[in-house]
């Protein structure tokens, strides 16, 4: 119901569920409704259906929490990759970046997020006690080397910082992107030669 | 199925169709879907809701050709509006602006868009045959002037030009809002005064 107590009509809860689209305020979440409903409703059928299939069949991977479909993920399940290797990247968006330089086999963990306490964003919320677990786990291959591959710039640094502090006195080696990567960059933006060179020189 | 022969997956899936809302790139849909999946899963739902809800609710008033769930719109319906007046607007939130002035108590013709030539947009697109007809009609009460609202800017100008032409012979009154509104502004984004002026002003 809107304040005025008349039933809220289709279009205008179209505009409101629209609203909550990061980065999508009043005026393009109507433009998109009037855009959808007038030039394109098999895109609008499309996306309600993509959105009802993500919702339902999207998780996390047990391993790595990246997104994934399955219990575990291929790229976890993979023996090609070297377990030995455990890449701490914020997001499956930074991880495909990686992915797409081809010099990097190891494995991964997804933070999904980075370490923000203003916004409430913890530890916890980034699965830092799980990532100290997976490294600590002492089935299966030892993990010998964390790279800490948060983005380069102030949340970015604090996550990588905690990261390797929380894992120094365990043993494993912890090492972090090289300074190749333009400080105050998002990873996901920056061309793949410079995140190849910067993963090489890793320290 | 992606180009590599396997299923594409329910995130690609979302990243994609998220990638059909006017004004999302690559990069904005990917960070929809994260955001969606990771943070506000219900938001997603409710979207996927509203879609299939407006998809199959709304459809174009028989009168007006806005937005509306009934065959005719309640605006058309009201019998407390002027039908003597016929205002022309591009868009449903063209159309609100203007009731928003309060200064308006005649009746709407929606184009839903405007004329664009080089967009494919020509007169039947605009439902200008169906405006002549609605002006022309003789049955209840006769229209007896046209106010052509639609925007100040290259291709709003054209429309009301090719509606003007089209209404003159007819011998109804076809007037234009007056230029308070600026030149190369789009309607909906001008303060209601500034609005409410042009409208008490029209030539
Ligand atoms: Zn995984
Ligand atoms: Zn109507």
């Amino acid at each position: 119901m809107s304040p005025s107590g008349h039933p809220v009509d289709a279009l205008g809860a179209l505009v409101e569920a629209l609203k909550h689209l990061p980065g999508v305020g009043a005026k393009s979440a109507q433009r998109m409704a009037y855009h959808l409903l007038q030039h394109d409703r098999p895109a609008a059928q499309q996306l309600a259906h993509a959105l009802q299939t993500a919702v339902s069949q999207v998780r996390h991977c047990a391993r790595c929490h990246t997104f994934t479909e399955q219990p575990v993920c291929l790229t976890c399940l993979d023996p090609a990759r070297d377990a030995r290797q455990l890449c701490v990247v914020e997001t499956p968006a930074d991880q495909a970046a990686l992915e797409r330089t081809g010099s990097y086999r190891g494995l991964y963990f997804v933070l999904m997020g980075r370490l923000s306490p203003l916004d409430g964003i913890g530890a916890q919320a980034i699965g830092l006690p799980e990532l100290i677990d997976r490294v600590w786990d002492r089935e299966g291959v030892p993990v010998e080397e964390v790279i800490v591959a948060t983005n380069f710039n102030a949340e970015g640094e604090v996550t990588a910082h905690v990261i390797a502090e929380a894992l120094k006195p365990r043993g494993v080696r912890v090492t972090r992107l090289a300074r190749g990567v333009p400080v105050g960059s998002e990873l996901e933006y920056v061309d793949l030669g410079t995140i190849a060179h910067a993963l090489s020189e890793r320290r």
